[in-house]
């Protein structure tokens, strides 16, 4: 079974080609079986396996989708768990806390060696640009321009991380910008990155949003509220938004719906945690919004996770003594892990312009 | 129960307003009651109702959603079901020519003095246009951009009415086009339209396509597929394009998921049309395509519908006398329902672009 999934995705044990496994200790077979992609990515850190291109030997096991078919315990997408619920916890709720302490116990330097000066830690948008800096700004950006932004218009945004976006808004169109977050760090940094601009940094859920607003974001967040509550977050969005508003909402999809996530990895690995499809999104959002605008960029967040592992790999000289051999495979499994996810096309990146029946005139969205 | 409908649209029988019912025969009451929207149409096509603004006057229900709201046998949005058949039929597969026939007895000067020189007889695309003609042509060649047409690739069009696609893809990107379409009477004329180009228009259903194609697209033709054929529509294409191809369709979706379409008018009025929801879309969607891009413009229908009576209006003089003052007042209807439709967000108008996992790279689309 094992051999007809590497065979069946192109991957060798012991071959010649960069994604080829190169088996260091023999013991890695019974750990895949007995623990399935969990053991695969223990064993890697260990040091069990290694591999010289990470990123093409995941995309190649994702394009058979060998992560939801690997026999035994291991079942049920162990193998991009690993690496999603770190991707996410930096911008979590607080559900996710329970389980974010790992990532959170990183060291800063460790994040502002790998992401663009912003410290903006989601997909970029390269279609129109050449460095990481460059893509964040034109995400940043294009997230205003798609939500029509006008001077004094009043701007909510679920899930505000480090307050990148806020402060962009504010700055280039003039906008009064509320932020939400359940991080109570996160609210310190948010607030002190926006000082002296009409921007306040609440430490709130969703489901406390008070008051009334031209336009809502949400970016990264989404991921967090899983199936069963997509109704209250639209709801909730929903009673937010004036009527002739506009809510943009930029989150990770996956190209097909998942059965339940897994209890175990519900209890231990990413509580909560679910990316949604395009059929619970539309599902959810049928009674609240309309769809005016929906892009797909998810093939730029593999360029994205390539230039923050560039990034880390340049500065890992410094970080070395701190964090030793063990973290640097472990964050290496990590970005590789996703950006396999998104160039095997199982990872979308969806950014969904929402309207209100009731709002009139065309709109217009750009690209 | 009418009363409540109408004060709650804000409508008023024999009122001031320029979307105030005129009530001209007091019947009219117990013909909605008994006989629903069908009856309310019926009635303004015999003359006894008039209104000044019939679209200001259906967006208004529309708005309310009183189309599926109305009591007695009119349950099922019967009044939309009357305009509905005819934006159709014209498109129509096999199944829909059953209830087509009234359609086709309409004479063409109908439809040369309401449609752009190039006929074209579906939504046209309006961000950057000020009339009818540059709209149907900016609808055409968007559609060709958002496919990345190249020279010598394979097109097939699934549906393709009168050939105005095929002949602008083909004179204007060099593509080979093969056109498919139900209607033995399309396809000559469609074939008249494209002679001298790479363009060749066979009559076959959509079930029966034969090759494989770089591009395909789709355009007005999927709202008679049915949901219960969504499936097998998209395994057809799924075979029919290329692995690194693209799949662009066209298509009017519904706001909601409606339930099943009343038996009656399944068999009598509409024959396995229905128009697809975002969910159901998403759904059949899921195991065959990922979905690049979707773009909402079904506020362009409203002003395309518009420019229609516009140019039918002015041309009545030259009709009237072949079809009579009966049949003003039921196109009259039709488009003003069809632009209520719309303008009321019940209706949206879906570009899809979509394409197999297995296509390499980024994809961008334009606006």
């Amino acid at each position: 079974m094992l051999a007809e999934l590497a065979a069946e995705a192109g991957i060798a044990f012991n071959g010649p080609n960069p994604w080829d496994i190169q088996v260091h200790d023999e013991r890695v077979f019974t750990q895949i079986l007995s623990r399935g992609s969990l053991g695969f990515g223990e064993a890697y850190i260990n040091g069990q396996w290694s591999c010289q291109r990470l990123d093409e030997l995941f995309t190649r096991l994702m394009r058979v989708d060998a992560d939801t078919r690997v026999v035994g315990a291991g079942r049920a997408r162990l193998m991009f768990e690993v690496a999603r619920h770190r991707l996410f916890n930096l911008q979590s709720n607080g559900r996710a806390f329970q389980v974010g302490k790992q990532h959170y116990d990183i060291g800063n330097d460790v994040f502002e060696a790998m992401l663009d000066p912003s410290m903006t830690y989601s997909c970029a948008y390269w279609a129109h640009a050449d460095d990481l800096a460059k893509a964040q700004l034109d995400k940043l950006d294009m997230i205003c321009r798609k939500l029509e932004l006008r001077a004094d218009e009043s701007l909510l945004d679920i899930g505000c991380g480090w307050g990148g976006l806020a402060r962009h808004a504010a700055e280039n169109y003039g906008v009064q910008v509320t932020g939400i977050t359940v991080s109570v760090e996160q609210q310190a940094k948010a607030s002190d990155i926006c000082k002296g601009l009409p921007v306040t940094i609440e430490l709130k859920d969703y489901r406390a949003i008070e008051g009334h607003f031209d336009k809502v974001v949400s970016v990264g967040m989404f991921e967090h509220v899983g199936p069963k509550n997509y109704p209250d977050f639209f709801m909730a969005v929903g009673h937010a938004i004036k009527d002739d508003g506009l809510f943009l909402l930029h989150t990770i999809g996956s190209h097909a719906t998942q059965g339940q996530t897994d209890k175990w990895i519900d209890k231990y690995i990413f509580p909560n945690g679910k990316l949604p499809s395009a059929r619970e999104l539309t599902s959810a959002l049928e009674n609240h919004f309309l769809i005016e605008d929906w892009h797909n960029f998810g093939t730029d967040y593999d360029r994205t996770l390539m230039s923050w592992w560039r990034n880390f790999d340049i500065a890992w000289d410094t970080l070395k003594p701190k964090y030793g051999d063990r973290f640097y495979r472990m964050w290496h499994y990590y970005l590789m892990c996703c950006a396999g996810f998104f160039r095997s096309r199982q990872g979308q990146l969806w950014q969904l312009v929402l309207s209100k029946r009731c709002r009139t005139g065309p709109y217009r969205s750009i690209r």
